[in-house]
């Protein structure tokens, strides 16, 4: 049983940095790590938000995840750079990445930084808003420990890897695609888990080999499209690791705890490449054409990243909605 | 009834390159057409190699296709540059502009071209295979016309938008994710309903609404994992149109026969980002732990391209396999 309840942005943002500050966090990385969390429980996606937070800093008092450390430039390499995140907070890491893949755009109109040995980035779509935010289409994905098998086999082998694509509007509600390549990702596996609703499609296969509606009977999450999100998770990880220098999902598996996983920044400046008129009349008109068909019986069709920017308005004006136990968690930190 | 027979590859090549030149195309041109046909068949691809053949020739005799015309950079931004490919051959236009990405990789580690205005690329996989014989990782995408509804919709409003992933290997075997993003391409679609056999998941829906595996059924395709597919179309191509200045789904869609796609061709150069046998090491430890897990009865895990690399090591040793009906066809052109 789920028990809801809201808070305003500024008080959830608020207190994520008195926690933060308390667990050895200072200056502007305090403020951008407290700014994500809220961000994200902001924009519907509480299972990297307030609902992650305490297994945060709880990594970060373990020594997991490395307090001190920050990403840094490698080898730069023209239009890219292989990055190291040395197991510093994944959320700095992937701001500092992307941030970097924006300067390289500027630069060269197409920007590219690989990241190796960071750790778990949390909401995956924060990177993506970060390139868009700066007028760029931003490409970012990640790899994981092993979570699923791959199309044909019984043991999981491959990570589900989320890939983010974001492009940007000039009112800030981007397009953002951010998806985990499972069928559900592991927050909403989570959720279905714990308010026993059914999937609204199979999410993976039963004890029997059977696709399951049921989270709680899942024991494999299937891969999107079946041997097609199985090669393309595989493609993500190879990429990531290739690209970076840094670790494949099958070696980050052989450590405990998911730790120093892989990542692609690519940013395009927009801005570089055409009118900025004409580019947001073209995204509008796509926008509107997708949205002007009938829609299915029970059904509205959207475009990625519309819901979540409702809900951003929604919290904005009402508060952030947030699961109490959680909030209690944190307010005792 | 499809009725199959083999043919040598170099005969196959061969009389495709007669009828090239008797339809004007000369030199390297129509060598390179040539063998890209011939390649597509010996690698198990036959909806874009000879099976479409007869239609390339049609298309050019018609002037859809512009026999004289090829794909030239309009702006050099760096790293990055925009071309068009003034509706000439695609094929030719796709290997131009991915041979573009690779020399811009090698010069700025990631190197990519936007095409606009081309027409139809044929395989996908071509031009991924092209920048992993350089050593690279390539990454390609082209925009359809409106081929399948969005997620939630009735209406077709989104192309069927292929995308490549390709990570070379040492021995030739390219890792190769070459996928539609509906569940089935359009050339897989038509195979099935030739030969009624039903698809192996669903691939679409029926008249009713309801998912289908029957192919002559399906009057609207499904995009890969519901939501995620019909989202990552959709990005896929605004960036395709965004990036090359070109043509949107829905602008293709407002004219006949599918004229003036967009694509995109990314390289990474993987000499300058690492040495070439911890590279290939990595692969060949990724590929191997894949496959080690136990099957699903009566399946066989595999890695993308590696059906293909085998059904060509097949077709060069027994000749291409090939439809008799479109055999017959191009002998008559």
């Amino acid at each position: 049983m789920v028990s809801d309840m809201r808070i305003s942005y500024e008080e959830l943002r608020t207190e994520f940095l008195r926690v933060l500050t308390a667990t050895g966090f200072i200056g502007a990385d305090a403020e951008t790590l407290a700014r994500t969390f809220a961000d994200n429980s902001r924009d519907g996606v509480p299972s990297h938000g307030l609902n992650r937070f305490p297994g945060f800093i709880g990594d970060v008092k373990s020594g997991r995840v490395d307090l001190a450390a920050r990403a840094q430039s490698v080898v730069a390499l023209g239009a890219m750079e292989q990055w190291d995140g040395h197991r510093g907070p994944g959320v700095l890491n992937g701001l500092a990445s992307m941030g970097r893949a924006i300067e390289l755009a500027q630069q060269h109109t197409v920007g590219a930084v690989a990241l190796r040995n960071t750790s778990h980035w949390m909401r995956a779509g924060t990177y993506g808003l970060h390139a868009a935010d700066a007028g760029c289409i931003g490409i970012c994905w990640t790899n994981t420990t092993k979570l699923m098998p791959p199309y044909g086999g019984l043991d999981k082998r491959l990570g589900n890897n989320p890939l983010v694509i974001a492009i940007p509007r000039p009112d800030g509600d981007h397009v953002l695609l951010d998806m985990a390549i499972s069928q559900f990702s592991g927050g909403r596996t989570g959720t279905h888990k714990r308010s026993g609703e059914p999937f609204p499609v199979p999410g993976g296969y039963d004890a029997d080999g059977e696709l399951t509606t049921d989270a709680a009977a899942m024991e494999r999450p299937l891969p999107i499209g079946h041997w097609k999100g199985s090669g393309l998770a595989l493609c993500l990880d190879l990429m990531a690791a290739l690209l970076s220098g840094g670790q494949t999902t099958t070696q980050v598996a052989r450590k405990e705890n998911e730790a120093g996983v892989s990542q692609v920044y690519l940013a395009f400046d927009l801005r570089r490449l055409g009118d900025a008129e004409t580019i947001a009349e073209t995204v509008h008109d796509t926008l509107s054409e997708l949205v002007s068909g009938a829609n299915a019986p029970g059904e509205q069709v959207s475009w990625p990243g519309q819901r979540s920017a409702g809900k951003r308005q929604d919290a904005l004006r009402d508060g952030v909605v947030v699961e109490q136990e959680f909030w209690a968690e944190v307010l005792a930190l």
